[in-house]
């Protein structure tokens, strides 16, 4: 994998999310002084972000103003789904790239109006990869991983489970339909990112839902105050 | 999104494109010239594209020679997974690439060994996005869609589903469990790629395993002869 085009590739790649993380410091800056506590959710596609923030939405803004962010190459379904849970929402339609951007953020921020918010959720682009090297200037990152997807993903994708302070397993009412092995795939996130908070949730049945809530409320409050 | 950041992007990511599809055409008709018939099998991370192929291999090398290339991230998982089924196996590791190129392939093949194969089979990396845009010399490629991933992915990565010539529904043996719409999944896809073949399969239960390996050997008849 030594060719010149992927040399390239690396070299224009470094001066991008050079600039990247730049910006993505100063909105975390920005976000900080304005009390507004950031969440960036990625996963592979259908894992479930979509289902477990639309479910968690109610509990989160009964007690404070949460606004939702939502990138996807196309398609608004997302940002429908999410509306009407007492959060503003908007949606990013990516249209090609793999990830959202610090400067697509900064934009979004602007058409959300952030004012007042006590938290901003970013919903990232359905991918394991892309999203890892791309600051948002957030507070915290959560990976998800869905019961059907295998144990081995965090060894697979190791890079993104790594950058993430939380990893919520998903879909647990499929456990034992997919025979997850629970105790495997913990082992294997905890190699990769021994830190991480593990969460199990069932968007479907509501388990660990009041958990998930409860650990974001949490840490809202322990950054903000 | 029209900052210079992303303009640069663009910008260099055509010339880089530009390369890989010019190496992946003198792939494609040196593996012609060699009468091997390539399949690029893509997904999302965790839709079952090793336990798709695995369950395939016994059926299609008992009739003709395969060899098999899997790209990921990070580990040699899937090849071990891929042994023992009658095809020699490459695992290439990226490091950090969400997508195989066309070099990668040039240089695995070399590895690999392909004179006298009748089917090379590519796993691509787990992602809907960036393999999308880079040919890899192959005869068709096949997206999967597993039915835990929800019935919208083909609008939300229209790009990859519009370049595939066949779209795999997997794990149907879940589509109960997760209330999976198959007239939404199959009226969705039908909408974003109306000349690919869709097949179903579980690999759990082996259904429709038999057809999908018998429309590969139909495929590779049909162009190599």
């Amino acid at each position: 994998m030594e060719s010149s085009s992927n040399a390239r590739v690396l070299a224009v790649g470094k001066a991008i999310l050079e600039k990247n993380d730049g910006l993505a410091s100063r909105l975390r800056e920005e976000f900080k002084r304005q009390g507004i506590f950031v969440l960036n959710v990625v996963s592979s596609p259908g894992s479930g972000k979509t289902e477990l923030l639309a479910k968690t939405l109610r509990l989160l803004t009964s007690q404070i103003k949460v606004g939702v962010i939502v990138g996807d190459l196309a398609t608004n379904h997302d940002a429908e789904r999410l509306s009407g849970h007492g959060a503003e929402v908007l949606q990013i339609e990516t249209d090609g790239y793999c990830h959202l951007e610090a400067n697509m953020i900064q934009s979004a921020a602007d058409q959300l109006g952030v004012v007042g918010l006590d938290l901003l959720i970013i919903e990232n682009v359905g991918n394991l990869v892309c999203p890892a090297s791309h600051d948002l200037g957030e507070d915290i990152r959560v990976t998800l991983l869905s019961v059907t997807e295998g144990e081995d993903k965090p060894l697979k994708y190791p890079t993104i489970f790594k950058s993430s302070q939380a990893v919520v397993i998903t879909k647990t009412d499929l456990a034992t339909a997919v025979e997850f092995d629970r105790e495997l795939a913990i082992t294997n996130i905890s190699s990769v990112t021994p830190q991480a908070k593990i969460l199990e949730t069932s968007a479907r049945t509501g388990a660990g839902i009041e958990a998930w809530a409860e650990f974001l409320l949490t840490a809202q409050k322990a950054k903000i105050g």
